[in-house]
């Protein structure tokens, strides 16, 4: 495949091509083993996007900051997991705004993102850290724990919990532009991922031009459950979703 | 924690530092999930080693050569993965006689270690592109399929299958100089990540010969996070972790 790797970003008539920024501690010590890049290197090669390079690195501001730079000059995209918690390790918002030289502030609408999902949640100094968005930043919506994600020029910011980042992916992957489009919806419901598992297996079965993924959360009121599904043709997502309401309504407990 | 990583590798008295390449397009394609990168990370942070930096690069020559160059002068060891079998894109012996300047070719203790293990095999042209080793290399033991890897310079190159890179690394492990080894102790609770956020970075400024990491999940009976403490020094270790036990008990839903 080495043919398709010579030169620089977008020079190919369709190629888009990628680089993955895994940033934490925790993957370097191999206390945590990354399941985030072989998950995103298989979904963007399916939606036709190439990538071409993967790079982790510590917590550090310069070591941060300098990949960013190096890794979205020289492809499409960029898509980084992790450090964007609320603990005082997490610190790629701040990287990723000095990278792009603009400022970072707590904004209103990450705000209401986390108050959605947790209406009652007290938002200390720590979870405020969490909807700070560098400037110019547009949303990636978080359906499993609120604090969202966020895009900035051809970087795509996620988390590093796997399941969150999944979800991210799926919210972001209808805006790339890659070889051949895909559709994605999602529904939500006061399920348990457990419960639906079986249901979702034989759904997939059933439509095997569609990808359906499911992301567990908990919020104050106990168990909540989205299902992602992803498609090329509208017709099969709009019946794919259909099946996908009804097994909600059949499995919800609230 | 990004006091521990600022600056060039070896700065510290006791710190070994060192980072990982990972060579190869399937990896990339996410069409095999590397299982290499958290095994390397463990395996050499229990023996005192850090892992600064991680990179996957695709099969092709300049980009490998690149990243040997640039990783090599930075970090005091750098362990290459994959490449070093029998096909046309097995490249990675090219490229590492490339960066280091040296001739490749075939060795006759890496044709004995070969025939040794496979007294009957046919060296087939295919087979002695695995005995080419760059001018200066020492052979290391492959006890699974006896081609070997090779050490230059301050550069370990293994092979990709996972059971031949653990054989290799155990082989070559005994040559490295290693740091003081890194202690660790984890504690559980009942607590939320952002509700300890604060604290924790307190007590993180309180031990700055530690770090400190928070590990966010959650169970059928909710919220749970686990809190990692890792120092070099035992006695600072226990200090610090008495602080968190104390912290979690402060902050605990249940």
């Amino acid at each position: 495949m080495s043919d398709t790797h010579e030169g620089q970003a977008g020079e190919g008539a369709d190629e888009v091509s990628a680089a993955i920024l895994v940033i934490g501690d925790e993957i370097l010590s191999g206390r945590t083993k990354d399941k985030n890049i072989g998950y995103i290197a298989e979904y963007l090669t399916e939606i036709g996007i190439d990538i071409r390079e993967v790079r982790v690195v510590p917590d550090d501001p310069p070591e941060i900051a300098a990949a960013v730079n190096a890794l979205r000059a020289r492809y499409d995209y960029l898509f980084t997991t992790g450090g964007i918690g609320p603990t005082h390790d997490d610190i790629t918002a701040d990287c990723v705004a000095d990278a792009f030289g603009v400022a970072l502030e707590v904004r209103e609408d990450a705000v209401s993102a986390m108050r959605n999902r947790y209406p009652e949640l007290e938002l200390t100094p720590a979870r405020l850290r969490m909807a700070r968005i560098p400037e110019g930043g547009t949303l990636i919506d978080n359906p499993v724990s609120g604090a969202p994600g966020f895009v900035i020029g051809n970087v795509i910011v996620m988390a590093g919990v796997p399941k969150i980042m999944q979800a991210m992916l799926d919210n972001v992957a209808p805006t790339l532009k890659g070889g051949k489009p895909l559709l994605s919806e999602t529904r939500t419901g006061a399920i348990r991922e457990g419960d639906i598992a079986g249901p979702l297996g034989e759904l997939q079965a059933r439509f095997p031009e569609t990808r359906m993924g499911s992301y567990p959360g908990y919020t104050d009121k106990g168990f909540q459950t989205s299902v992602v599904v992803r498609a090329r043709d509208p017709q099969v997502l709009a019946s794919a979703i259909a099946e996908v309401e009804k097994m909600i309504a059949e499995y919800r407990r609230d």
